[in-house]
């Protein structure tokens, strides 16, 4: 499983000696951080869409695409995908997980 | 890393049969699909804002948020993150990668 | 003030017998109420994006877009701006205004 | 329907003033932008859901509340509602807007 978010984030960092005129990465890029995160609004909304519609494969794909665009802003931010694994690492066990989510939730209020 | 995201698949799993009472996630799952997949608005416009911010700290405890409400997404679809994992090293490979975002940029016009 | 918002819902409603081939609306009709949302999705992005650039021509632009596609989606909907206007006129008022706000923040937990 | 926005706008004015402990915008002023753009794409990601769900009543109630956020980001921009209108009439007329929505589609791509 961490071999794909590995070998995707190596990928993303050769990506930004890429031709923008070829690579749609290195377009991403070029364009900068407005755009990719545009991207990800898109993708989220795409991914809400195809969970309402019931259509797991379509769902897949679309929180592939929200996964991928946020791999690509990690990268423009100078992160890494093990960071958030981390972080997701870092709440979990029963308690942590549970009260990390509650805190959320608190500072989402 | 691929430990994380699956210890945190199996969590997810057990988390359907816990007490809304004391569980956030089995509240979530009781509320509903709705409640999710507003989760994942809010938390992908939090990503976004803290991305603008410049804030890393920031922007890896949202993105890690972000993920979290997909894979509860997920598991509500009955879902693994796997499938994800699977779609994104499916469109691996330098060709094959640039093929797919170019497709999927299409299809988002 | 009245006058834009009533011009235009008209006006979205003689696109549904538009050419999609010549007109931005009819085609996003014809594609369906998910393209419809998915553009809502993206505009209520680009409008966050905008607000955190402090740039108020872009951002005036963005929320443009934004309502522009809510309106879309309300003809789609057989709904009008009218409706939004009317429910905004209900809650209106010192103390209804807070209530109502109020209880959406508390559905919204 | 001028009276209600205009009448809108001069209440938000009004709120910059009241008391963060009983009023929900003054509250939202005073957490400020991000707390307010955090509420504009929570209430995108509501209405895209009351739309998939087919519920007009509920889609009404959630498009108000959109508009009702993005008129509190508006005020705390120092913008009102007329500035989006003026825009939106500026874009107005058959080939006007619709060369505006075309541009705006290019812009998104």
């Amino acid at each position: 499983m961490s071999d794909t978010l590995n070998r995707l984030a190596e990928l993303l960092e050769q990506r930004k000696s890429a031709d923008p005129q070829t690579s749609y990465v290195a377009k991403l890029y070029a364009k900068g951080m407005d755009s990719i995160l545009k991207k990800v609004g898109e993708e989220a909304a795409e991914t809400i869409i195809a969970a309402k519609n019931g259509d797991n494969e379509h769902l897949i794909y679309e929180t592939a695409d929200l996964w991928f665009h946020t791999l690509v802003m990690l990268a423009q931010a100078g992160l890494k995908p093990q960071d958030i694994l981390d972080e997701l690492a870092r709440r979990e066990g029963l308690s942590g997980l549970e009260e990390k989510a509650s805190r959320a939730e608190e500072g989402a209020k």
